[in-house]
């Protein structure tokens, strides 16, 4: 059975409108429920997991020119004949895609819906108020890289299944559970781990030990951690930072005490990795 | 003596066409030798530093609503009174910013020249065609934060000087030697330190222990170090990993083996500021 492709090259044809208007906006792909991937690589990734998601592929949608390309072409070649392909112009293409040098694949899927709440007793990484999808994304890359299973991001966060977080995320949402729209302090507060905070005051504790001051035991009993990154301006939110266990600071010897949230918080998983031994991340039974 | 200050409501005003050329062509701001810089604490940033970066205050330009905040109020008090200021109407100032809620001022400055060539006895950041503008940016911080004195970059990587680059380096800019358009092989061979190169590969050194590897010694006689950091998708050219001293990977426990190559170099550079004890960074006599 061969699959259903079809082939458009008008700009206003009301198919090319639709996908325009799923892909450029938020709140269409929202009430609709789809998920926009741009590349092979995510379209790849989510492919592989998307029974486990819960998620169903609606729709794949190639550039004309892309058409040739090896990797397209295996990807179309095992694909459902149930999925409808749609090969666009060139430039009504572009006209879809995220970037500049668009890989020629975009991929639309019915959103998946994370049908567990929050695990209290399993490593976590917490975002508050991070707004820039880079960002959002880098930083679950980050976490699904340290081996955490879990990011829990409050309502002002950018959007964790938007095109530019799922792009910047390169397939980690597929490897985390995701909980949007979560109340950090209620979550902090039945967690039964410890809760580390990133913070620039010279009050907390050092990430790990420079001269005279002892770093913070991240392998403690091997116990869950939940990391809180913060805003990119404002940092954490007063009212989280009070109910954390614990202040962390990375000690920085440069002359600027000054670091991106995903770079910090790169730092952060990964001495969480370093001091653990690559263990397994625990789960309290 | 007053401030000459002039305020501007016209999209048609020539003077307001001349700082939108500025603003958003690339090939305009080369040519003319001129950075802009954006939101208060990059212009705050680059005022401290620009005397011993020989660069010079060009114009201010400020959003008509800003005028009022009392950290744009504080900054015109002490600027010196030969710096025009351009006062514009909000919607016109909006048209020149880069991003979505601006602080309502932009600096421009002559370009700061780098006037030695990059140093072969001192810590180095080398970036071997990163071509998205935050990550460059974000690695200049990191550096920047950890002590690191110079960055070199090759001609492929996104141009240092850019409007976004300074924005995601928040002021890094003005703490290191920034050294473009570098051969990084050339580099390497006369370097006095150890060069490390950030590779997935499995035959890579990890850059910490874990069971049963040991990690790369990073404090080794406090020689310097070169990280090399590569293009998000190919990563470090062959040609450049073919001369490094090591190449490192990163331990990651997780289902992916993937990370933003701003959050490995983030990893990298803290990891040496951790081995080394906070020790300065070495330059060899």
């Amino acid at each position: 059975m061969k699959q259903r492709v079809k082939s458009l090259a008008s700009r206003d044809n009301p198919h090319f409108k639709a996908l325009k208007k799923i892909c450029h906006n938020g709140h269409a792909r929202r009430a609709a429920g789809i998920i926009v991937l741009d590349g092979m690589h995510l379209v790849e990734s989510y492919t592989e997991s998307c029974l486990r998601l819960g998620s169903r592929l609606e729709e794949i949608v190639i550039a004309d020119s892309a058409q040739d390309k090896p990797e397209v072409a295996r990807y179309l070649a095992v694909l459902p004949a149930n999925v409808p392909v749609t090969v666009l112009a060139d430039r009504l293409f572009d006209e879809l895609a995220l970037v500049r040098s668009p890989s020629g694949i975009l991929a639309l899927a019915t959103r998946p819906s994370c049908p567990t709440a929050p695990d209290a007793a399993s490593d976590a990484v917490l975002l508050d108020g991070i707004q820039d999808p880079g960002n959002v994304g880098s930083i679950l890359r980050s976490a699904a890289a340290a081996g955490f299973s879990q990011a829990l991001l409050t309502a002002d966060c950018a959007q964790a299944w938007s095109p530019k977080v799922l792009r910047a995320a390169m397939g980690a949402h597929f490897l985390l559970s995701i909980h949007e729209n979560v109340d950090l302090c209620a979550f902090i507060n039945r967690y039964c781990g410890r809760t580390l905070a990133t913070m620039l005051n010279a009050a907390s504790y050092p990430l790990f030990s420079t001269d005279g001051f002892d770093g913070i035991d991240l392998a403690q009993s091997m116990r869950p951690i939940a990391w809180v990154f913060g805003n990119e301006g404002q940092g954490i939110r007063p009212a989280v930072a009070a109910c954390v266990s614990c202040c962390v600071r990375i000690p920085m010897p440069g002359a600027a005490e000054s670091l991106n949230v995903a770079a910090a918080a790169a730092i952060c998983l990964f001495e969480t990795v370093r001091q653990r031994g690559w263990a397994s991340p625990q789960r309290v039974p």
